[in-house]
């Protein structure tokens, strides 16, 4: 049987059917109790929870209920530095800069160079390492707390991992990652191992600190497969399991099953992107408007299917009541397409000039987020 | 067909047929006019090379060439510390330590607690840890030369090898790890992946000087298989390939087709054995005697099935005359099984009480062997 959709780390393609992509992945869909939990206790909640952008999990429930007991968790996430940053990689870092900030918690960033230079075709090492400081710049400008922030290259700070790595390694065959990842014969032996590097940052806490610490990971769905295998290896190793928040993939601006691909510019607006380049790729974005503008006075438009409303909805228009002037003026037509991506580029502008100041500033700052030693 | 022997890494049984495993391998054998070519250069020739117990090579010819041409090479061997030191696992390096001083060159001393740990029903890797640091007590006995020396263990040095070993293992599939080791899908992934780990000190010396260096390995045979991959890998870094020396495997106590098992005390001598429990287990031994004295003295014995003789002859006897001796008196009947027992003991608790010595004052000067950062 052919699949719809496929979602791995490494291939995402298709429209996805993300209730479905709960049931094969066996998560939890994230309720409205779990926000108005989320509410009570921080006061506050982040659009992307409450309108389901971060919409599955794995035992948040249960970090709150520690974090009430006064046990505080610990956050991880990271990036596969493959690239410069676009916006569907910053989608989690933002929930992630929240909770830090709302929980004051401690934040762990993994850089998985090794994972880049292992799944592609880097020329060598040193390139996705190139890459992973740059993409640093990113992650410190986003706005996360240097004081409370620990960020990592797999490969710099392995002294630390390797011991952990081939604990879990111990109890993951080539059976579990095939079944998990759909890993050949032909896979490498550094992408067959990678899992377990992935794992260590769910322990690291808890081995600094003495004991169990809970640690939960706010990632995009794609990733969820590592950690199930993390799941069920951390008992084994005497750790709590990590907890997931998982988020959905911000769609390609060419459409939600069209391929979001930083080697395609026209897909993804990137960080460093100009003014120019950020106006012309939402220009040319693709919208559930109708083929004439007649047409779209008299029927209206279609925000559901439209990428640059998903825009609007992930990221960019945290008030609700515009966002809700946003999508219905689109359905009764009296939005047009032009307007409607000109509204939104210049939010992405404002957005981007803001991030492209701290981003100059964070390159005196490196040092205070990383963790050496 | 079932087969009549199996040499990997880790499984040795049955009586090894060692010219079949150079052509099973694809390695070279140790011919007379090598023997007579090192000896040119060295001025002399370690008996382990003129009988034979190193009888097999790869591009060791090479690795003269070079020498020659004035590029010195460099050494790399290396112990997984799953138990006591033994004498078997001393063999390999009493020839490298022979090379080192007639070369003057660095030997990089490998140990992989990770290996033994992922291999090995060790509870943690601190117990790996903890036997590594007590064979380096044996190695540095052995006698090798603090100032060209190099000991480290893979968990220790990691930040230096993990950036190399993913190198490799970027080149490296679980089919080649299936058809060289035999791996199969239940193996864990950190077994997969550790070839990769077992490469890296072949490159440390090139890296370390910036342009390529020669490197050979004497080991025991078994090793083999990890190098075959690494010598496929090596051209696809940049890097020479490794050159081998391979040696056979002393064989047990108990007779030749008889497992030599660390677990089994009888069939083996360790270093840290006592006079009383040497001179038992000597005398425990099989032999190649007839079953009765008067029968012995007439037909005279075997020394060619004799683990006794093999002892004089691996390591014990470096007189080629008296080797001879004992050979022939065997053959003839005028030696009998006790007393050429006894002969061994002697010599046998001689070279370990000065190992023993050399063991104590080993404690104090572990770190001017150690490659630390």
């Amino acid at each position: 049987m052919a699949e719809d959709f496929v979602v791995t780390p490494w291939e995402v393609h298709g429209v996805i059917d993300y209730a479905k992509l709960i049931e094969r992945f066996g998560t939890q869909p994230i309720q409205p109790e779990l926000i108005e939990r989320v509410r009570k206790i921080a006061g506050d909640v982040h659009p992307m929870l409450s309108r389901g952008i971060f919409y599955s999990h794995r035992d948040f429930n249960w970090i709150l209920d520690e974090y009430e007991k006064g046990n505080r968790f610990v956050l991880y996430t990271g990036r596969g530095p493959s690239s410069g940053i676009h916006l569907g990689h910053m989608l989690p870092w933002i929930l992630t800069r929240w909770l830090q900030a709302k929980f004051q918690v401690k934040l762990y960033f993994q850089i998985t160079d090794d994972e880049k230079f292992l799944f592609k075709d880097f020329e060598s090492l040193n390139d996705a390492k190139r890459i992973a400081y740059d993409n640093i710049l990113d992650i410190i400008a986003t706005g996360f707390d240097p004081k409370l922030t620990r960020i990592f290259l797999d490969t710099e700070y392995i002294h630390h991992m390797y011991p952990v790595a081939v604990r879990v390694a111990k109890h993951v065959t080539f059976s579990t990652t095939r079944a998990v990842f759909g890993f050949e014969h032909s896979n490498n032996i550094g992408e067959i191992f990678y899992t377990s590097m992935q794992a260590v940052p769910c322990f690291l806490e808890s081995i600094e600190q003495g004991k169990n610490v809970p640690c939960i990971i706010p990632c995009g769905i794609d990733q969820d497969p590592h950690f199930r295998i993390t799941r069920d290896v951390a008992p084994l190793l005497g750790f709590y399991k990590p907890a997931l928040l998982h988020c959905k993939l911000l769609p390609s601006l060419q459409g939600f099953g069209a391929k979001m691909s930083s080697s395609q510019p026209e897909t993804v607006i990137f960080a460093a992107d100009s003014e120019k380049e950020t106006r012309r790729k939402i220009g040319n974005a693709l919208t559930g408007g109708r083929a004439t503008l007649e047409e779209q006075r008299r029927l209206g438009a279609n925000p559901d299917i439209c990428v640059v409303y998903a825009n609007y909805q992930y990221i960019f228009e945290p008030d609700e009541d515009h966002l809700k002037v946003v999508h219905d003026t689109c359905k009764s037509g009296a939005r047009l397409c032009g307007e409607c991506k000109a509204e939104l580029a210049d939010k992405v502008v404002a957005f981007l000039a803001k991030h492209h100041e701290r981003r100059e500033k964070a390159r005196d700052h490196v040092e205070e987020f990383m963790l050496r030693d």
